[in-house]
């Protein structure tokens, strides 16, 4: 399904007023189904409910593997993905009701409480490397990707590299959705995450470094900027934090053992 | 409480490495509690917490007027604001389930659903004006008003405004606590939101055109983008929606009526 929408517009200019038709970002409410019952609606870009679905489980700890899911079955009609799992599982009790909302370009909700979301994440433990060059040309290469937000100005973008390509590349009106997004195409292809990259182009809350230690990537690139608690997440759970990666520089927040300096000249 | 954080970088330019210290938004996790009971924990930032409160409850339809509070008390050290209310009302069985999670840049929650947001909301009724000089102006205001941003490049701003002037100014960390801030605000202070305007730095989905429509906000002036059902939402309760307000241009998505054409001279 198209993630935009063409729409008749009047634009005003220094030059004067026209008509116009612009493209703007479809918003699409999709409610997850897990084990016959409502979990969630998520607003977000109408394509690959699925791998939203099942990035959505993994974020929130509902799902671990593929082999997991016994079925799975979307439906654009009503804006509905169901999902059957071996466990018979969803957040009960305070879990449920203590509903950790965030904050921002994104959005989200995480149904564990903030004060523990270090509690059980292990660190993650990666020898990967890259060089500040490298990191340029893919940020380069991640923004000419971005066609949804190129059209609209209005998505985010993620996607999951090695040190030469992107691998798998997502767009959503939610900053977490497009994560998720791409580790939800991962899982369901077999796409393995460990000593990658993940790059975005939000902002670098707790939760998004949350959800990618749970997928083991070491090495986070954002173009925008982290906030306190995500870059002392990042600290604390072994995560390399690059932001604010454009216009040929970059700041490195947290384990910047993982970069190569590669001097002057390549940066 | 300062919603910036100093923290130690390595910034990487085309000049070479230096460790500078670089000035970070604060992410804080306040938790509401309606009249005794755990309504929602929020990723915010920490300024402003009771603002955060009000504005939420108003948002999601839990209050409408200040004479309900009973009573309101804060608690910075354990991120809790605590809230008691002439109803005591919480949203129960399938609103409570039925959760709607919004997309991005300024995340939030909803208790109702989407396919039935516009139920139950009147239209937006008002003979207000404004001229495409006045909004670049007030947009120009706005965008030095936005300290943090400028500081850390990781927050959202919102703002009342009337032709002339910023009423009330609002930063965090979240597009939709922007605005909850600057409606808490006006409510606690008796500043009168109708026929005014809203400006936000953030993308305009559904969600932000409702809780402005509440507060009878018949023009929300964005530098971002709308998605399809924000404008569609817009065009539904008689709201003018701006977008794009920068560099000289704007695009106006529904109720023109409401722009003054100033001539080419003035925009």
């Amino acid at each position: 399904m198209n993630n935009t929408e063409t729409v008749p517009i009047l634009r005003l200019t220094e030059q004067g007023i026209s008509n116009i038709n612009d493209v703007v970002a479809r918003e699409f409410a999709v409610t997850i189904v897990l084990n016959g019952r409502e979990l969630v609606t998520l607003l977000c870009s109408p394509a690959d409910l699925q791998y939203l679905a099942v990035g959505f489980l993994l974020s929130e700890g509902l799902l671990t593997a593929k082999d997991e899911i016994r079925r799975m079955t979307d439906d654009y009609r009503t804006g509905t993905v169901r999902i059957d799992t071996e466990r018979d599982e969803r957040p009960t009790g305070a879990a449920a009701s203590a509903r950790s909302i965030t904050s921002g370009c994104g959005g989200g909700v995480s149904f564990h409480s903030a004060a523990d979301v270090v509690q059980g994440q292990a660190k993650v433990e990666s020898g990967a490397e890259i060089s500040t060059h490298e990191v340029m040309a893919l940020m380069k290469e991640f923004q000419h990707r971005s066609s949804t937000f190129i059209a609209t100005g209005g998505v985010h973008s993620a996607a999951l590299c090695d040190r030469n390509r992107i691998l798998i590349f997502s767009e959503d009106i939610g900053r977490h959705n497009a994560i998720d997004k791409v580790f939800g195409e991962c899982i369901l292809n077999g796409v393995p995450t460990g000593d990658r990259m993940l790059f975005t182009s939000g902002r670098v809350s707790s939760e998004i470094v949350l959800k990618t230690a749970r997928r083991h990537v070491p090495i986070i690139v954002s173009k925008s900027a982290p906030t306190d608690l995500g870059l002392r997440l990042a600290d604390d759970l072994g995560v390399t934090l690059l932001g604010f990666v454009r216009g040929g520089r970059m700041n490195v927040y947290t384990h910047d053992r993982r970069i190569a300096r590669d001097g002057k000249q390549d940066c």
